[in-house]
């Protein structure tokens, strides 16, 4: 692919969500929030730690991704839900989970969301949804 | 996996959605909608001729993912243009994209959710953004 | 997709399959399949507690798959594991050669099918034929 | 992976199956089937000229993954229907449909097969279906 | 995930590669590469037209991507042809076989490339394969 | 796919590649690479003691594609770190991550093998991503 040079300024318009809740509120109510998080910071301190150059740019757009623009960020979080579950990725359906858990989203919305990448992705998606439930109890219960 | 027994009410909060457009519309605005609703009515109709049960299920349970609900339709809608988006799958983004647009979906927003797609599953998505674009242009364009 | 509403009839010529050992005989004699029997039930419980609805039906649709029918339940279990050992799935592959193993299917024809999944699916399924393999062992050894 | 050395006779058990149906008699029959076949053995005709030492080595273990052994050939063209259809590969699955359909395998079953497919790997199989019934339809029509 | 905000300086060291041959010598040798080519020209018109900021961003990391760097251009350029490959996407796949060519590949590298597709990604690769040998015929023939 | 039978000779020119560390080296330095090793060790063990005709033609194959040829067998096993990365298999990306260590491969080349499937295979690669660090960390450290 070409990248394009022109530059243009819709970033203004995207800002950081409100988080309702801390990482460590989430961590404090579920075992399975509090590994996750854990783990993750540990082998991220490892992938800063090599300063790769592209991994940093892919990080930064990531982190673009989900910020508030025209669709909340919320929506764009429960979507990386269902992506990651039609993917079948126990990290990132738990990394969103927790995400949108932190921005009110509530336990109805969020079991709406993992039925669509259920019912796009197919049965081979259940032994996921069953673990992502046991967080949603974890978290909601 | 074992079935579940015992049924519980919340169908009753499902409905239909409320389309602010209809196929005829949107195949008169778009030609490569209009392509795509042409051969999957014309499929569809080989299929349910074939009568068979459990795709008469599947095609069921499919439909009740997408009422409102929890979440709106349209964000529904969405979800299931990210899930086809990551999955890289022709057919289910221009079905979702034309069924989010028919609910009154901006184009911004179609974009945005294209993006998650596109940022959870890699340039390996980007063929498909390319010809989703082409149809959101003639959609909305 | 639009539910088709004129419901046939062979629903009557499926029907369950008649199991030649039980779930408690396999984790006796398959450490391997205890565990996984315990995980999915625990969790299972959980789903079941929750109650919604479109999980119910799709467990309900999935559950019908397996029945006896134009093909024999224990061919559809080899064909369940096919298909979870192209998508590389463990859960699901232990789930069925367990399922396949009480309806009396033999160890050679585990291993044809998993060799159609190895072939169609790559060297990327090697690691989960590995695992299976281990299960075989312990079931039939 | 490290190859294993000690050869072993089961080799003598496998064995071609028996065709009921050439594949000019389904070319004949179907048109979807004869523009496959034909480009199949065109684009064939150039891998064959190459002459790369691997793909005819994997060539050679792919057509003995289809053979008579502890499960009939039939059953193995339905595992490979199975797998393509999961896998979402048109190519594959009207190969298989085309090579089940010439070992005797009935409409029923292949529904049946496709069924497992669905079920496994989500509404993402659907517009595969509709293409393989459009198949289905012209070769058992 | 977290934007890491110390930027380091390894971008010096990156440097475009010297490409062989022009796209257009490349599309007057081979059909298949000018119809590849003319396309995707024509849909990322439309794409730059839309002016999506993370579209852009997404399409410079990709770009730094293959750039000349710890590994040659060329072998990047193979390796996205095996990542083409292994998720079965015709079009990037033919985007890494010309870029790879206009770099100086030889067939064999080329043909070898694919092999890791193949063997890792399975027989679900070969009609991918059996493509891009035409393409390779008609750039190398 | 029908097995092609004139043989012809490269066999000749694929050897096998000159290890610089041999695996209980690497098992000495990484406790990650110590654990992957010796159960895949152990698991194969099994599979070997089944015998299983075509799983040994398949190990064959693969063992055939990572030798020296067009291209060196440490690209062509970085190859098989991208596939493995972009198909999400922590067991091969840990296996040709350090098969490439072992042929001298730097860790920047790692990484940028790495980059190439972050980038195609998108953010769902970033978890692999970080256990992969850790490995190259304990590796390179």
């Amino acid at each position: 692919m070409t990248p394009t040079t022109n530059e243009h300024p819709p970033i203004a318009e995207r800002k950081e969500p409100t988080y309702l809740f801390t990482e460590k509120y989430v961590a404090d109510k579920s075992e399975i929030a509090r590994r996750f998080i854990e783990t993750r910071a540990r082998l991220n301190t490892n992938v800063d730690k090599a300063g790769n150059f592209l991994v940093k740019r892919f990080y930064n757009v990531d982190h673009n991704t989900y910020l508030e623009g025209a669709l909340p960020a919320k929506t764009k979080e429960l979507m990386g839900l269902v992506a990651s579950a039609c993917l079948r990725c126990d990290d990132y359906i738990f990394y969103h989970a927790i995400q949108a858990y932190r921005l009110g989203v509530t336990r109805a919305e969020q079991e709406e969301a993992i039925n669509v990448a259920m019912v796009v992705g197919g049965s081979i998606v259940i032994p996921h949804l069953r673990r992502a439930y046991e967080l949603l109890e974890e978290m909601y219960g």
